[in-house]
């Protein structure tokens, strides 16, 4: 039944973790179907609150995602996470490893983990990840947790999709403020400085501060800076109603951007994935890429001469 | 006279150092005449030596590539070096900082060095850094370095436009092999431990000995490790020597496979960029994509039948 697209929406609004797991499956493997699944549900997204959770490896954002994933099951809530690892092309590897700690959480009915890496993914991370967040939105999860490993410009496409991005900082890492680059400032809705009993927080927050004031945001929005001792479950709770709040009582033009920024990377994403295969596809025949590549790499065909050659057959109706 | 693509081609290649910044700012802004200064340039390009240089943060890489610049300067050879963060919005910010280390070879007319970052980079770094490689190798520099700050998907593609892939690691990273994602071991011609002084060197070499011999690369490749300590300049002579040995020698099936990688690389990446923008630019008039926009964030269209429209009305002749 699951190759009807109306059934397998239904199967998905059922609770049937099975056809949540296929469908993701589906979307990360660009199979046939994934499309008219997407279409399908899409309907039925928009309910969930989707938390974008990023920082430096080793801040401890694995840990804090499991704590807030508790939390959040204390209200009754039950809780989808998109565990992300760009730079990683095993699917599940590194993170599935991290995730051993959210056995807790692994017999709970009520909690849907999925890790996705490169391998695995036919297309980019960014659009599946994105399209796991639907069919998930989809389930009835809510809140959906998309946590990413690094903090690299993928990872920030990556959160992109989230209604609310939260930043993980840890004192003590020597180059914390430096290691803050500019991309993460502008995406940054909320910073957690997670370990924050270690020594070296308190000029953390004061060096964080000091850079916000100089930061050139969204006008009259600035992010605020919440201390959590995740192995400890300090401040989540505080956390996790931050974030509630923020999705409630943010600026207007705040959340209006934010709003809008997703639904333009989700487009462009898309849109640039597709328009590459179907050209590639439409303009080379056998053996003709293969040979325009070796004429590239005999340098007897230049690389924008080649595309130029491409784009002149490409018409826009 | 720089408005003529011949004539600046013609002063990249007497040295003109000024034609060279210059050009590196248009590929970066995508500026008009950039296209036909990198074509013009192209029949002079694939003499330098392209060396990748990618670890994680914190691994010395500013250091080594600083100490290899004085290796290669020592030979008599002029060096160019491409330094690129793509996690940093700011243009030449976190790097110009580590960048500061290689005052010594500031006032050197021997050696280039740009830093490259995704602010003020229109269209992909990974395009615009090859492009500034093409540019560096018409103006003579031999070896080309490239450095990137992390060692993401981002930077990945970043080093394929290299003959030679060096990865750095450091010992004492606690999560050392971890660190070491398959995307990397893929596209690894080149193991370096730097601060090999430190406790644990060892026991990473052999970590890393054991993942290569499970690793499943071309066949019957496997990458050498070598050891250095930059800040006292051991090893680097070595490692120098290491890589004009792999350009040398490194079998057919490698070298033809890196030959064509960074071929493939090139095109694509070259492709996405201006297919993407040419559809963009013939398909919305005006308001339109504001609209669809609104109507994705709004949830009355969803984001495949968005883009299923626009390739609708793409046509291939």
């Amino acid at each position: 039944v699951l190759n009807n697209a109306a059934a397998f929406v239904e199967a998905l609004r059922s609770g049937s973790v099975r056809a949540l797991a296929r469908g993701i499956s589906m979307v990360e493997e660009n199979a046939p179907g994934a499309v008219a699944l997407l279409k399908e549900a899409f309907p039925h997204t928009g309910k969930a609150t989707v938390i974008g959770v990023t920082g430096s490896p080793g801040a401890g954002k694995s840990s804090l995602v499991d704590r807030m994933v508790g939390s959040f099951r204390r209200e009754g809530r039950r809780v989808g996470v998109v565990a992300v690892d760009p730079t990683s092309a095993y699917s599940g590897g590194a993170i599935l490893g991290d995730r051993i700690r959210m056995q807790e959480h692994a017999l709970d009915e009520g909690v849907f983990i999925r890790s996705m890496a490169t391998r695995g993914c036919l297309g980019g991370l960014s659009r599946a990840s994105a399209d796991a967040v639907d069919l998930m939105d989809t389930a009835g999860y809510d809140p959906i947790i998309i946590e990413t490993v690094g903090v690299g410009q993928d990872e920030i496409e990556i959160v992109r999709a989230s209604d609310v991005v939260c930043v993980v900082l840890v004192p003590g890492m020597g180059d914390d403020i430096q290691a803050i680059k500019a991309g993460i400032l502008e995406i940054a809705d909320l910073f957690v400085v997670n370990k924050s009993d270690k020594p070296g927080a308190d000029r953390l927050i004061s060096d964080l501060d000091y850079m916000l004031s100089l930061a050139s945001g969204p006008k009259s929005f600035r992010p605020d800076i919440l201390k959590t001792v995740a192995v400890r479950d300090e401040g989540v709770k505080e956390l996790c109603l931050g974030i509630q709040e923020f999705i409630r009582d943010a600026g207007d033009a705040r959340r209006e951007h934010r709003r809008k920024d997703r639904a333009e990377t989700r487009f462009r994403t898309i849109l640039s994935e597709k328009l590459s295969a179907l050209v590639m596809e439409r303009v080379f025949q056998g053996q003709e890429l293969e040979q325009l590549l070796d004429r590239i790499a005999d340098r007897t065909t230049d690389p924008y001469t080649a595309v130029g050659q491409v784009l002149a057959r490409v018409e826009v109706k």
